[in-house]
């Protein structure tokens, strides 16, 4: 079959009377009876009656979106990847959901999670090689893209659940800086960490959602900023021979796959061809100890925020998940509090290094997508840019050996979300990754 | 003598030269030596010869300020009101303290603070009765301005330390809303609540200061915004028989003195007189639990804060210090985190009771100073707002039968500084309060 429209195609192709929505909505349930039965990306989806009647006029009008399903979406069960939850139908859309609907995208149907997105794997198989895992937490939302079913998808990331899950399946994840994507209606993990972010075809697509579904700063329904439906491709402002790329050594390498940092070399030298300016970037510890300090904001959120679930259903909650709540409940208030203020403190400084540089260009995971179902892989690449909020960008470069994506994450300088995305479209050109869908 | 200067008349003396700097400092000097021996409000303070050499032009020329003795100012003493810090001198200042600089203020000397802005009184005496507690833990601040020595001073309020002393002692207190005021520089009580304010002897004197020494959102020096020298005293908006002002029922009304429930309704009265609307309000319980959350989140952190003080100086700290950092200790990382919590939760909720009203009038303190100079005073009228991070000004109204001040509190909405100062002012003017220098 031929590949899926991109979000901006699909877009433009509605919105110009040359696709009709009831006919593109047919071929996204069409490619997803095709795939799911064994990529088992959804709990749950619309019909295609149900699809159909939700279609109104907007932006995103007749575009399928994947909610990951800790993510609230009126009228459909939201387990959050426990069977807690196997029920539970929220009474009311999560902030960015509502924000979906209000421009005219369909809700597509609810993504495979990890329970409550920590580590305890569900269903979904990777859409490259159904032996490997997808990644996670959002497992469901990567593979839903991946495999062409939707072109947009909800994530979210707390160490490396959008990242991570990207790159194992070749499509591009962003998380934006922290705090700029609402989070209410979401089930937390950990409210110093969370970030909600987008899976996608193509960084265009990444900047489009992203624009549409921000937060802004009247956080008024009525003040959404609709964008031109086709953002410039790259801002006259880059100049593509200045571009000063650091690519990060950190202290943890050894753990990369030699195909992994073969990626990493192809885009540094892709880029590097294309005008830029490449160089080495070290950290310090201080920077480093965020990603200790990370797992402990996180134990004693989540120690708090499941402490009801613990109580009540110590017996529905996976070993991982109670392995937590005990990491949490282990940690003083002093350990938390010093994880908090390295946080804001890398927070504060992480600035002065993009004084000099413009984007950090680094391994998104250890390599290519692990084979087995139960363990969603390593999250310590994209850990510490969780916990300093700085916005990462996933890109596909290349495939390993055994036909799986490998890619490539940017970092951007916290708040410089559209300076990030203005790069990576640039680099996502110098790329030019051909064999996008499985 | 003559009452002193407020900080608007000084400075437009100043800059039209009819009043030489050298002469301003002289008086303000002259006072100094004249009530200091009694009033106490000075660690330390400038020679005339220094004041002198400090001054330079800038909208703040000639003006001297005292610095609460937890915020850095470069070649002078600054103890933090621990005989830990007795010899230290900072070799930076306090980012609030280099704008003061860079406007052309003079640092006056460090004023009084109780050891490190927590419960243990220093030596400073009420202003107006020796006998009395000028209030803390900007104990110095306070006795400063009220005693006519400096028209401004820095103070620094984490429950009700800027609002209580100066309501004690019968000057304009202002606390802006969290994070309005740079606070580098500051010895931390607790990264959650603590605020840097204003002591001055008008309103219109607190706006000038705050307008002048804010956070701009562009954080640089140079992006400074200079107001006009004269703001305009009541915003053209301001229609005062509009003016929605709510009268604050808490559930420890029991605690204030007769005469201080009197005050306010004074104020009440003068402010319905002059075409206001009144009202009461009533908060639900979730509100009130935040005075205790406050307590959880000030000691935690400051038992992070004072952990290596503790451990090198256990001698060198009083009991209630080592109260704070025990109770601090006993805490639960998730009791931190409820804590945490419920101030997001009521930042974001209080929104909603300012969309009825414009302004809540509340009793700042319990009644008129303390007799006795060892307890500063109960802070809980102030703590709430503290919490949650609302801009609060306290307003001289009237003397009690002792002939101490007595004032009253309004309470803004979170980050809407300007209109709570508009209406403050307008307030000001309806109280008219007379006989305001001891």
């Amino acid at each position: 079959m031929k590949p899926a429209l991109d979000l901006l195609q699909a877009c433009e192709l509605i919105q110009k009377n040359q696709l009709k929505v009831d006919d593109y909505l047919t071929q996204s349930v069409a490619r997803a009876d095709e795939v799911e039965p064994e990529l088992k990306a959804f709990t749950v989806r619309a019909s295609l009656k149900d699809l159909q009647s939700q279609s109104r006029s907007g932006p995103l009008q007749g575009i399928p979106v994947a909610i990951k399903d800790i993510i609230a979406a009126k009228d459909f069960v939201t387990t959050n990847g426990s069977p807690i939850y196997k029920d539970f139908v929220p009474s009311e859309d999560a902030e960015i959901v509502k924000k979906i609907r209000n421009l005219g995208g369909v809700i597509f149907g609810k993504s495979v999670t990890t329970e409550f997105a920590w580590r305890h794997a569900g269903a979904t198989t990777n859409p490259w090689n159904s032996a490997h895992t997808p990644g996670g937490s959002s497992s469901g939302s990567a593979a839903a893209v991946a495999s062409g079913i939707v072109p947009l998808a909800l994530g979210s990331q707390t160490a490396g659940s959008i990242i991570r899950p990207a790159s194992y399946c070749g499509v591009v994840g962003y998380k934006a800086s922290f705090g700029a994507v609402p989070r209410k209606g979401v089930h937390p993990v950990s409210g110093s960490l969370d970030h909600i972010g987008f899976f996608t075809r193509s960084v265009a697509d990444a900047r489009y959602a992203f624009n549409l579904l921000r937060n802004t700063v009247i956080e008024e329904e009525d003040a959404i900023v609709i964008p031109e439906l086709h953002p410039k491709p790259i801002r006259e402002a880059l100049d593509n021979t200045k571009l000063r790329i650091a690519v990060l050594k950190t202290p943890f390498d050894d753990l990369l796959s030699q195909e992994q940092i073969e990626a990493v070399q192809i885009a540094a030298t892709l880029l590097e061809k294309s005008g830029a300016h490449i160089e080495e970037i070290s950290l310090p510890q201080s920077y480093w100890d965020g990603i200790e300090a990370l797992a402990v904001l996180m134990a004693c959120e989540a120690a708090v925020i499941h402490e009801k679930h613990l109580e009540k259903f110590p017996e529905l909650m996976s070993m991982d998940m109670r392995e937590l709540i005990s990491k949490g409940n282990a940690c003083s208030v002093g350990d938390y509090i010093k994880a908090k203020n390295l946080q804001m403190k890398l927070r504060l400084s992480i600035v002065e290094y993009f004084q000099n540089l413009d984007v950090i260009l680094a391994a998104p995971a250890t390599g290519e997508a692990p084979k087995g179902l139960g363990f969603t892989g390593n999250p310590i690449f994209c850990s510490l840019w969780t916990f300093i909020g700085t916005p990462a960008i996933a890109l596909p470069v290349t495939k390993s050996s055994n036909g799986l994506p490998l890619g490539i994450q940017l970092i951007g300088n916290y708040k410089e979300d559209e300076k990030l995305l203005n790069i990576a479209q640039f680099a996502e050109t110098c790329f030019k990754t051909a064999d996008r869908q499985p």
